[in-house]
């Protein structure tokens, strides 16, 4: 986690822009002629690189939601790795919200995201995804979590296990009591993650490798999460959009105020759809400099609004 | 479920092949002169080709692992919807084994794998994934499952959801005894996945759209998940190379041998490194038809020793 947290402290900022992009988030000019996936996958790009050039200065770390590009198949994959390669290339840390979970021999497939394709004879491995951390599902146990932790370990990288997520139904399973103990399925994965995570602890900062996904919707549990896990950094879904507020976040983070990383997606990548006045747009440019304009305010606004209430 | 409960009554099998390639089980040649993801992902294609073709008339389905793909980045990816494509073309029902799981906006996105691209004004969907169902995560509750039920219900389609998987470690969470109930977190989601189904249950059959993965390697639990379940398909991992048996198989089924589609992928697509001569291959067609022909055979061994264990 050095790198990442070096990078809030670099830019005193522990917030991180969630590009998220759907169709209803792009102006409209954007889409105008687009006629196939190919077309929205570019559209998606130029977007991504307005938002980026925008706030690359003032955030540590950028996290693409791969899902919403899956959903355009491979030409959306190479929209989401491009998008990676670029905000790498502006010295971002890219948190991929790929939240994989498999077997195994499986899960050492999908750990290639952080260590490169393969190993094939002849070959020299290649980093396709261009990702510095990803989000993994924790549902099959230590077996589909240890072979992300060795490839992050490897590649001097990062993994974020879900522990409690942001959304109301998290309570099906995350919220359920395990017998003859006081935790829930959510602590009882918390303190799974503190041991998961203890050889890869940082010398310096304390952090492991081994992060989780706990929501900010949920500050009281979130809080008791933090006590569980002191070794632990948290990403923190649910800020904005989703109903968490600054105050909520205040338990999440560690005594130093550091320890959380807090998402934010349509409150910044859309925050242009906020503005009193949106002119018609008469040129891809002029709609870009808007979305870019508006997605800097917001990330502006985000940083001051968590520093306050840590202060 | 309906289409796939015919596949299988039509072939009288219910074994699936699982498309998992990896370097190690094709034959060298396929890789000889591969230098680039877009090789690799072209070999892959050529390999699942091959197999396709060899068992298409004796199988209901197959399960490509997404995992082994994405491993490749892009270019993987277009292997694997090219794969699902030339499979359906051969009539075979494709279960894409994707395991994805988030909250909901973004399972929307998600369940673009069943219901095709999303809407934008001027272009219709489009079908970038050609699956037929695919597998999800339940950590994240009904919120994570619901845009998939919608999806498979609008196209016809079905989800396997995540209950107790093969592996060692599907223990750390999935045998949690819940609070106050008899019930292990794979029983509690067994009967949430009976609710969640409900209202998508067939006319004829009675089995819902939302299936649940149970490993073969777990009989006892799987007989006590069977009764748990009366309205749920199974999607069986684990027999074969993860140890088990045709005989641990019975109890995942029902009274009239029907309710659970088991899968096989190294037993068959590595059959041949099991043949006893292995002869130097002078031709990529030459291992492509030794790949076939001993994948053919097992899985006429596999669907064997299934039907003589059920009978």
């Amino acid at each position: 986690m050095r790198q990442l947290i070096e990078a809030i402290t670099r830019t005193s900022n522990p917030s991180v822009v969630g590009l998220d992009p759907k169709p209803s988030l792009l102006p409209k000019i954007l889409l105008r002629n687009a006629k196939s996936p190919q077309d929205v996958a570019q559209a998606y790009f130029s977007f991504n690189t307005a938002i980026i050039d925008a706030v690359y200065d003032i955030v540590p770390a950028v996290k693409p939601q791969i899902a919403m590009y899956e959903s355009w198949g491979e030409a959306g994959i190479n929209a989401y790795t491009r998008t990676n390669e670029y905000a790498r290339s502006r010295g971002l840390y890219v948190l991929g919200d790929i939240k994989r979970g498999d077997i195994g021999s499986t899960a050492q497939a999908y750990a290639s995201h952080l260590n490169g394709t393969p190993k094939i004879e002849g070959m020299e491995p290649v980093d396709v995804w261009h990702e510095d951390a990803v989000t993994v599902n924790p549902y099959l146990g230590i077996d589909g979590i240890e072979p992300f932790i060795e490839a992050a370990q490897e590649c001097d990288k990062d993994i974020f296990v879900l522990a409690k997520t942001s959304n109301p139904s998290s309570a099906d399973l995350q919220d359920l009591t395990i017998a003859n103990t006081n935790l829930t399925l959510s602590e009882h994965v918390a303190l799974l993650l503190e041991q998961w995570g203890e050889t890869t602890r940082d010398s310096q900062y304390g952090y492991s490798r081994v992060g989780a996904v706990v929501g900010a919707t949920h500050p009281v549990i979130g809080a008791k999460l933090r006590e569980l896990m002191p070794h632990t950094f948290f990403l923190v879904p649910g800020y904005g959009a989703q109903g968490g507020t600054a105050r909520d976040l205040r338990g999440l983070f560690d005594s130093n105020g550091m320890g959380a990383l807090v998402n934010s997606s349509r409150g910044i990548i859309a925050a242009w759809q906020k503005a009193e006045d949106i002119p018609e747009f008469s040129s891809t440019e002029q709609a870009l400099d808007f979305v870019a304009h508006y997605a800097r305010e917001a990330a502006l606004a985000m940083k001051n609004d968590i520093t306050n209430a840590l202060s």
